[in-house]
């Protein structure tokens, strides 16, 4: 049984990775308003997405809907949660302790969705040595010796964009091998490396631009 | 010319509009290393995106580059700041000042972006009446008076996702033109509201379940 599931989360491709987050969402919403089961018109209704797509996207997990019934709401979380890996612990190091990196060790709603961010790592005097919420902050110097220890696999990147790609490449060569770059620096990393760019100041730039169209239209 | 300027901004697709932060990120790295000049094809290699695909989107910009000099840094430097709004400020509101929100507004670097969060919004009585970072916690019920005194359009969610669509539905109420959503609830609004989603769940899943095929492999 554990050997299909491992074998099925290899089918999926990005766009509906990127999906099922918000099915998870809505799921738990019912489960909180102790719904038992939903089907994927109801799912499609919700959150306005076709509902063919839910049921393919729906159809790489390991949950069968019956017919006029739906999911199971209770089993549907539970599958959803273990492909999304939200159940299990991941290490992750920050890089950058400044104003953004402290901010995000301080989300502890991260943990909630399976990152454990075990260790920060900056060159400023100021940090250095201290901690943030428990999570202890060394020198980035110290990446390379106490990145196999901390068995972390993820590297999170919030510096300057002047040491974006020296930090990825650091990062790497100390053995991460997922990149989540939270600078508006495009980092190029080997194909082997994941990476992941959560680009909020995309996300403002085209907020900014809209809502200069809407305030020409006024 | 402001006219002229304001026009050309209604062309940027959002492709485009998404790609400019990763061109002004490596303009800035060349401004601090004091280059003067930088051709699309240069920037094509740093960042391993499509020459072609970069001269489309800077030809947006009311910017020439010279044949065989390409682009002044400093003017292409101010062209895209100024086309993505980075140097004007924005207000915004802030609902749910819990783990992550709190941590947002913790975040002066959004300021450098041009993002201005004047207040924040809650229901618990923990946080109403405190303040963080200068930043005034307000009881949500206060939003619909306070909001057009504050002078925000931008109305950031940040709250649990049973309370993602009514936050965005009080949002809008109060006269607010654009959401940014931090939840990872797929939240609905009407055509003329602007919604950008910053999904960090989903960047998480991706890195999981890549990281897991990676484990699968070795």
């Amino acid at each position: 049984m554990a050997e299909i599931r491992q074998n099925s989360r290899d089918f999926l491709p990005e766009p509906a990775l990127r999906r099922l987050p918000w099915y998870l969402a809505y799921v738990n919403l019912l489960s909180a308003r102790a719904v038992d089961y939903v089907s994927s018109t109801q799912i499609a209704k919700a959150l306005s997405i076709d509902a063919s797509q839910i049921a393919k996207d729906l159809s790489f997990l390991n949950i069968k809907g019956k017919t006029r019934i739906g999911y199971e709401v209770a089993s549907l979380k539970s599958e959803l949660e273990y492909f999304l890996g939200f159940g299990e612990q991941h290490n992750a190091v920050m890089v950058g302790v400044g104003s953004l990196g402290a901010a995000l060790i301080r989300d502890t709603g991260l943990s909630h969705y399976g990152l454990n961010i075990v260790a920060g790592f900056d060159i400023s005097p100021e940090v250095v040595g201290t901690s943030i919420n428990g999570v202890p902050i060394y020198d980035i110097s110290e990446l390379e010796t106490r990145r196999p220890r901390l068995k972390a696999e993820i590297g999170i990147v919030a510096v300057p964009i002047e040491s974006a790609q020296e930090t990825a490449d650091q990062l790497v060569a100390s053995g991460i091998k997922a990149l989540w770059n939270f600078t508006p620096f495009r980092i190029r990393v080997a194909a082997d490396i994941v990476i992941q760019n959560t680009s909020i100041y995309s996300h403002l730039a085209v907020m900014y631009n809209r809502l200069g169209l809407v305030a020409q239209q006024d």
